[in-house]
């Protein structure tokens, strides 16, 4: 694990290395907040409709989830110099997040690779598991960031 | 195209079917807003620090920008009678979304896939594209999701 406190360029990041981020607490009322903006379905709005559907039970967008993962990854998953720019990437979310749900990231580097027209810059494909605090997968990015190189 | 005012199931959904959702405006204080929370990123906070990265210019984060299109999948996108409930995808942004952007997604079934072990369901991957005012692809989104059968 790469403790990520100065911000890494193109040659710093290496396949295999990896990055913990810190963890984040899922709450109900934001849950909820969230939903009724941009996922407004019963079954992440409300706890007794959310307990007679497929979820039985509350669980958060998977939008909210995907966003929480940025959260982390920006404030403490990887320091990029230029910051985390996507391309895009697969997403997947193979259980719902549910209120009280403590929440970290893990991130590995799985690709690396220069630009052939641009010398200053490379696309770098980072993996990244969102886990609960039973150690369970709710969510999986792979996502194809562009870095730069250091300045010369 | 098709209008979605019944909800539908899966013997309903057509490959090549064809759903366009209403529209969306981008505000620029909603964007800082949401980056603050989830993206917390100078490009994405700030119009002169904006100004002065490789965005040159405020722009949404790809987050916002995919919670967006959530919002308008389900409030006039495609009206699944159990949700949109999705296990997961393929995510581009092609390009920022800015401050003012008028949005609106454009969606079409490209697959449908009974289930083998449970024929109450299937899946059925939807492939979204959301479009600014100019026409030009902001956002796509192919995403596989479970939709269940007409119940007898």
């Amino acid at each position: 694990m790469t403790e990520s406190m100065e911000p890494l360029y193109l040659e710093d990041l290496q396949i295999g290395q990896r990055f913990i981020s810190g963890s984040y607490v899922m709450e109900a009322a934001r849950i909820k907040e969230f939903a009724a903006e941009f996922d407004p379905q019963p079954f992440h709005l409300d706890e007794s409709a959310a307990q007679a559907s497929l979820f039985k039970g509350l669980a958060a967008s998977g939008w909210h989830t995907a966003s929480v993962a940025m959260r982390l990854l920006v404030t403490s998953g990887l320091r990029i110099a230029n910051g985390i720019v996507g391309f895009g990437g697969e997403i997947a979310w193979p259980r719902p997040t549910r209120p009280g749900d403590i929440l970290h990231l893990e991130s590995e580097i799985v690709e690396s690779t220069p630009s052939r027209s641009k010398p200053q810059q490379g696309i770098v494909t980072v993996r990244s598991t969102m886990l609960n605090q039973d150690g369970e997968a709710v969510y999986m990015l792979t996502a194809k960031l562009l870095v730069f190189r250091r300045p010369l």
